[in-house]
């Protein structure tokens, strides 16, 4: 015959299988974009297994795809990728709250602004699946003064003046933090008006020390700590003046977990 | 001769004036818009009064706008369109603070939600412009938890419950309001940990005991009033519990302003 | 219980109500984009009032919303916001026709291109559903010379060149509309060949004697009024030789009517 | 070496050269777009002859394109793909016209919606050049009732009313067209208040009969000719009562012209 | 009565007709996309004839559309406008291979990057449906090194330097062409690396002389001849040793059939 | 003063820095991108490395950018985590491709289409500065026929059918892939026409042998090796009839490396 290929349609179900994350397993994650992939091109996904989920490190069935072939093939590239990197975020997420939680420390590990872009908004869930806060989702949330506005606070009539403005013009709605490199800097900011206070790039001994002087005078304030911690030296930062530690290994250097989809041979 | 039409350069800038806003005069707004507006059809705005600035009830310059006709006359109407309903927002947000002023009560003067679908950014910014807060700019700012959310807490395991489970989801870099509608449910949400109370409708007499029931056992939470509240009826609503004054009107019943753009002929 | 508050499906149908338009009513405009608001949002709307029927004073059921809470609320506020601009135009669009029949004046009266940018095609639809007449839609309908273009027309070669170059490039579908700013400027235009003269900022005696001279000499023209008319200065701009008033207002300055969704408490 | 290749800069200007028209020449048309894509690309076009300018049958320089190499290339194709078709269009258009003209007929040769999706501003703005008449460029336009509308209008309460309740809906500012297949419903359509009479598919003969008709009952209105009119079959369809003669094959038909770009080698 | 005119459903399916393709018939293309269209706007194609069909030169049911008025009138002209344009492509294509197999040649026809702007997409279907090749999609497809990037390959340290270059950039999935106009360059090219040398704008003699001369020397590259090729001179193009023809007119040049919608009066 | 804050000029150029790859070093990847990020908020670029430079394992200069402060401060994080990601997928390519020559090999190490949803043209480019190939960059490049399709194939009419169906449909200008998982199935998809034989998931010594034996049987074939294929265990992957190696975890899994703007201090 002369006619051009066409898929015939399945005879079942596909399975969609976690193949292990490198052989730790991980916590999956990613699945209403998953599915909402798949919708587009005309399929339904039944999951074996609900989001937050443990995957262990062997194979293991997560959900199965119901539709035409074209569907499940157009969608399967894109919603494997979704599910792999937000898997590895979340995964990440969970063994750095799990390290917190070992220590007995209770704060909120947090992510950062360091994501793919583009893909933020799906890395910044994947952090919550994993049981870490997000941090700010955009530029439209928490008001945040970082060390180059900072360096530009002399010329704007000193810290004081420059917050008293971004107040104004953020309005009362939201919450201003100021990022901090030492003690002093960070007592100035919370005098003049900051609700966070970031201590970034300290050394964890110092870190403990301005956390402490901070939550002394101004105890209503929040404290983070930040700057290349990752999840061997994060025992480090986690300390009783500490209230969030925020690492942005979490979304720009997390390991992808492998997912695949098999068609069932008819 | 046969060809059609070419306009012709025209001798200089062209004046941009306001026409007096209905013999009240008002407050110039949306300059930096309007800017834009030109600059995408290739003209250059040269302001005559800043933005913020007082406008007279009569006739007055404003702007002059330079380059080619077919981009002048293209950007035009877009143009006055956007400075007439920011400077309109603007001016009765001006006026609203100015009546808070004469009170004698120092608080916040500001917008809600109720702006128009598209156009809400220019109408928060003229907010601003006017001496108001914008409120929230969208729901990735403010956390808040309105009557239709709260009647739907008891299926949702109770306002603390509800409260504890948005807090998660939205992370500790943003605020959380509730919308109250007596002294009870304001002080339940207060104690439930809501940074801000919306107290909505309530009548003025109500409001202000509610208000100082609120702040004597939290005086931490940001009290706020809402609810038709205008221009007229504003005094009622001021008090020494209140924090901040939120009205609608401001954005949508805003009269606008009048500007016209002139030709000076050859 | 760790997990996040999941919204739970309201018990029934949520009422939305009209809220009386400041005391006077009004007319309900927006139906239809309210509804494809909802529809997005996953929710199916019942009309208990039809688009264009009377609004009462007071509290009125206007409409019913089911579906999941979560696409209820998500569309709340959009299509409230939508609903209360478009009431506000076909309200005020419907006072200035109460104002012209009652003085026994059959002709059409119309909106501009005062408009909320974004927004115009909602509120041209309103203005009809209030029982005026849109105006052009945009550039691509009526051909319309205004005074900044006539201003250019000396250098274009006059008013019969300039006309002549507009037809041709415009084409045979289109009527073509001419800005004059007195009679001598009317009679010109109208016998260069405008389907439309229309009259802008003229006081009225003067307006009625120019539309008479030109309706005199062009019976087939359409004389068209407009520049700064309000509901109280209408009826001075009516007359036997107006077709039709425009009014910037209708769109630009129009108060928004308040609509409100409530949820049914289980 | 390793490094993958870099474009080097030509030397000069690129020739742009017409190659003939398939020997019978034609008008140059679309260079407005063509300069647009390249200026995309980042290259300046020096044009050799006007738009609307005779291509001779013989290859001809048409303009010089200046860029960085990269440029050049990428706009080469969308814009020689432009200048073929919008040329194709173009010389059609002033074929039909140069027929309708060399039998002493001087009115209207127009396009219609016969158009390629995506394409049709192109198409309409070539046919101008060519000298023919864009018709209505878009639904927002003319207001014209087909034949599938006409056969809905018994259902709709009569062609009158069904006129009557578009030009409400339409405004004042619009043209409104009926198309008919008979003297009888052209007299009908004009009676009740068309502006155009669309006459299509009919025999020479009898639409000839039935615009003389029209004419004479209806000195205003326009007459319209239309229908599988092509340039072998025009002259059957002119003729004084007729004002225009619309021909789909102009945009839907027109074999494009050859364009090219060259080189100029070191 | 002062309601609008609705439009009523009409009472049954409306037929879609082929109108005959100017009395030679032709190839139905286009019915995917037309169908899209029509999905959007609300309405059911069910298809009479298959995509590919052979049309008949006089009228012939190709389809029944279905659904509300607005739907079908709204969708119509676009999606006639669709088939129109797809199916003269095609049945010009698969005149063109008609043509070569009456020859008893059994290479590939393929169409050009001489497509509209904006429908390139549909065109290069067409082609498809008609029995040609595609040829490249886009610039994402095969790596194609025209004169104008040869003009310049001397710069860029001569031929072989640039195929090395394209080819680690473009990477080892694609294809590379080279467009030659001579036997030694094209010989050249083929030394170089080239899996597909395309002989432009060669007089058909020297065609074969050069396309033989790179068969013997290397017969596993593809010969490809193009260069203003119409149905007419294709006899001449065809030869042993030529792979692909391919023929910028297939959609540059092909007239539109002819299709109509029709109500079914009721 | 009660003006809110307006960011003052920087006095100088800002220096962006690399933070060292954790201590190993990378390749310096994505400056196109960063400086088209800084274009658009109106800053221009002074790269002091060039794009694929080694970056030392401590702080190094790589580039200054100059501009206003709101531009610097608008850019800075999309252009850091754009110059993060790319760098970090460049620096595991050129790891890669460092450990296949230290063992001799010279194919090509290339990635996969497992990349981030949104941003796989950057990865894709990434991989090309790190020395790998990006293979296909969409689905428009190479055809690959994968697990899922051939598992379809019986349906369609076996491999070969299914084949010549692809071959039609995607035209002359593309080559074929086809996945297979044994050297049985490689001979067929060999035999059956494939241009390019995939190995996915052989144990190394199954792979090899598979690998000889289509060799020895299709010279012309090229031979791809993939399958969770790590840096660790690429060594085993590499030989003698192994044209190419894919790696998924070069764009998946790959850390980033970190990179900081610093403001100049007044």
């Amino acid at each position: 015959s002369d006619a051009p290929v066409a898929l015939p349609r399945p005879p079942g179900a596909w399975p969609l299988l976690s193949k292990g994350g490198g052989g730790s397993g991980g916590v999956l994650a990613g699945a209403p974009f998953a599915e909402a992939v798949f919708g587009v091109s005309g399929c339904r996904v039944t999951w074996r297994v609900p989001e937050g989920a443990a995957l262990p490190p062997g194979r293991a069935l997560v959900a199965e795809v119901e539709g035409p072939a074209a569907g499940v093939l157009g969608g399967e590239r894109v919603a494997l990728n979704i599910l792999g990197r937000c898997s590895g975020v979340a995964s990440m997420a969970a063994r750095a709250v799990g390290v917190a939680r070992a220590q007995g420390w209770a704060g909120v590990v947090a992510g950062t602004r360091k994501t793919t872009p583009g893909f933020r908004l799906a890395e910044k869930y994947a952090l919550g699946v994993g049981g870490a806060d997000p941090h700010r989702g955009g530029l439209g949330g928490l008001l945040l003064l970082k060390d180059n506005h900072r360096a530009l606070a002399a010329a704007a009539g000193g810290l004081e003046q420059m917050i008293w403005g971004v107040r104004r013009a953020g309005g009362f709605t939201r919450r201003l933090g100021v990022e901090c490199s030492s003690a002093a800097e960070a007592l100035a900011a919370a005098g003049a008006g900051a609700d966070i206070v970031l201590l970034d790039n300290l050394a964890p001994q110092e870190l403990h020390a301005a956390a402490a002087q901070v939550k002394a005078a101004h105890p209503g304030v929040t404290v983070e700590a930040s700057g290349g911690i990752v999840l061997g030296t994060l025992p480090q930062f986690l300390g009783p003046h500490i209230d969030v530690v925020s690492m942005g290994c979490l979304t720009h250097s997390a390991p992808a977990l492998d997912f695949a989809l098999r068609v069932l041979e008819p």
